[in-house]
């Protein structure tokens, strides 16, 4: 049992927690909790190795990977969330590159210019995913996927969904190549509002940054929906934006029967 | 000006600030923010004093409080975001007795049961403001309408709303006095879906907490309801799940013309 901190093992985990450079550099990430190691597993992520602490594990200990038992106090030194669930398990990120991704015919996608803060990230994966929206493409991105807040407010929902990373200009030329119909959210008076937009066919969605919005790259792409609003605030929480729009999404897809639908795999 | 954080105007800044007894006993919050200062008082609250750096401070000072003009290091000292806008205000609380509330004929509020982290209550706040919810309660609450990361992360929206605290009782008895639809958000078999509900009439949405969700309080009062899903995992985040809630309700209503319906004050 790994009972210091100095062990090792236990400095390469806290090195790739505590630097998102040595994390990226490394081609691992760290997946700390019960369902999100379960759903990093179901969905085929290779683990590398597992560090579980029996004082607080209560499920399967997971095969084809190092196991490293650690003491508790090494436990809740290492450990965001303290006391909780006893399994840390490190995996290899998966390539993110946009031309794996294969469209299915009415496939829906959220795109995210520039997001900045994990757990804004993290939120958009858990409606996504909640939503069955085909996947999540985020350019310009000053945050990325395997950041550990980003892993932790998504519930794992990171680990079901296809995610890609590109520049702008790829991902554009990538949805009108798929003949996708692209749907910009910003203020403009010409827009319509988001319930008298046709979401049925093969559509992409495209979000602004949290401080300034979208890009004017994006803006001239496509056609422009609002979230119309009766309050005197002019904007929502970006994660409350792209929850709305998968759930009108969906609403307009299925009418009440959404079980029926599923996503591209 | 003020130069060093060992002035007692600071000292009693950062103290309430650091401090959320603190703040409680005092009966003052701290805002800081050019929108946020801006929304606070043209919703009436009564400032006590403001704090105003000149290297970043843009607008107009404004009237009928204290002024104390801070260097830009004690301002980066004691500010949250670090060089921006230049302006914190301290204004005193107001009262949030759920006693005060005369809601209108069709009135629509917003009930979270013990909400546990002031971003998630900021963001509620800010969906509930935007599509021109008459009120949000909060009961048996973990956190509080004045803490500084509540204000935040509303963008000042909690400062136009109809906000109240109370306990699950005192709200459930109110709510049925004044002939409110009661509406609970749990998983049950027997739930309606969330576009199946009317929501035209004077009614109440009632959410439980991030971790534990709704409790047997709730669970056995009014009616339920569920937002469909079609993907794998079993909930939203909180405030996605009231953003979308409060969005279905404004297009119910309003039918894409919710400019014209507005909030009891």
């Amino acid at each position: 049992m790994i009972e210091s901190i100095q062990n090792s093992n236990i400095k390469q985990l806290t090195h790739i927690l505590a630097k998102n450079a040595a994390r990226r550099a490394s081609g691992v990430f760290v997946v700390e909790g019960g369902q999100e190691n379960r759903r990093a597993l179901q969905f085929g992520f290779v683990p590398v190795k597992f560090f579980i602490c029996e004082k607080f594990f209560t499920g399967n200990v997971p095969q084809g990977a190092e196991i490293h038992s650690i003491s508790d106090k090494v436990y809740e030194k290492v450990a965001y969330r303290g006391t909780t669930e006893g399994i840390i398990g490190i995996y290899e990120t998966k390539n993110t590159d946009l031309n794996q991704f294969t469209p299915s015919p009415n496939s829906s996608v959220i795109v995210i210019e520039g997001v900045e803060k994990p757990g804004n990230l993290g939120a958009i994966l858990r409606s996504a995913e909640a939503f069955a929206i085909d996947a999540v493409i985020v350019t310009d991105c000053k945050t990325d996927f395997y950041n550990p807040n980003v892993i932790r407010s998504s519930v794992g929902c990171l680990f079901g969904m296809n995610i890609f990373a590109a520049s702008n200009a790829t991902v554009a030329d990538f949805l009108t190549k798929n003949s996708f119909c692209i749907f910009t959210t910003f203020i403009n008076e010409n827009a319509k509002t988001i319930e008298n937009i046709d979401f049925r066919g093969r559509c992409a969605l495209v979000f602004g940054t949290e401080h300034s919005g979208l890009s004017e790259f994006w803006q001239s792409q496509g056609a422009n929906f609002v979230i119309p609003m009766g309050g005197t605030i002019d904007s929502l929480n970006l994660g409350s934006a792209v929850a709305i729009a998968c759930y009108e999404l969906a609403r307009q897809r299925v009418a009440g029967r959404l079980k029926n639908y599923s996503r591209a795999k």
